[in-house]
């Protein structure tokens, strides 16, 4: 097996989603593969993974509204020293995904038509965030 | 590393699961590995996959009604356009998986003795979905 | 793509998490590799993984109540006949992960520095729980 690795860096503005897609894309680029697996993980508890829709943007703003209900600050939380948002961002976290495998076909990241990558900021401020993106073919 | 990927399609009939472990088995069987990387991909973001237990059915039936209790179609979600069964769908696929991956060993996928691979279709009316098994070795 | 794959048995005690990432590290180890994939796979449908913050313990706490909360006992689970502890075992599993990939970068798993890898006992009592894990590189 070849393996190709990177850490790519994504700065985020706060709670909401980053299309990581094309910055994905670009390491399968410098892979220089046909067939391979596309391995993407965070390195972070509070900032989380998912394969989601890419056409309405409303979609996305459902399913924060959504993940927050579920996981919302006002619940007294025991860990609190980070902050509210902390926890809930922890929580929201383990229900998402912290990798993602994808497969790759000619060179393409074979995502359905309605699919991107995105990273998913679940605290209130934004952050630096590392994803290790390993291309293995 | 050899790479053998198929795409393979299952026929949904609306909500609930599917389960695909013997295409994906057959894809193994063909990919002729000994000791391998099983990834199992879905193209869509409104129906997702779940490794569950394959003895009893109504753990799926309970699985099925708690997630949407999670995740109502009563909600005031603000895309509808597709109707009320999609935002919900999308929401219940990203509380779930888009890739999963299982150990090969021996020529067979190494799932638990209660373990079975399942498309969960989360749409009310059936639907044709795209997996992409790969099998790396 | 050489592939070095081993079962790690843990003995759990209970609701709560068990830190894996030694156990996980020490099969890196014996894989003798640089740069690779590490797949853990859960072989289980009522115990799961997650990987998660390894400095607060109470981070776990709260993650254990709210998941408990999201998917209590109390609720009129179809499925009864193995106690009423073991259907919400299969709900919270199925919203966590039952494989996980971890890059591996000069030897180690490239986990963030408040990154740990946990099994997640769900059911009420201790048991036996079997990882299967693969380093593909």
């Amino acid at each position: 097996m070849a393996i190709h690795q990177e850490v790519v860096e994504v700065r985020t503005t706060g709670p909401g989603f980053v299309d990581v897609t094309r910055k994905v894309q670009a390491v399968v680029d410098r892979a220089n593969v046909k067939n391979a697996l596309c391995v993407v993980f965070v390195q972070h508890t509070s900032a989380s993974l998912l394969v989601q829709e890419n056409a309405d943007p409303a979609v996305l703003r459902d399913l924060g509204k959504w993940l927050s209900d579920l996981a919302p600050e006002a619940r007294p939380w025991e860990h609190d020293a980070e902050g509210p948002d902390d926890m809930p961002s922890h929580a929201r976290s383990a229900v998402t995904r912290t990798s993602e495998t994808i497969p790759v076909v000619d060179g393409r990241l074979a995502l359905g038509t309605w699919q991107a990558i995105y990273l998913w900021e679940h605290r209130r401020q934004g952050h630096g965030r590392r994803l290790v993106v390993s291309v293995a073919s």
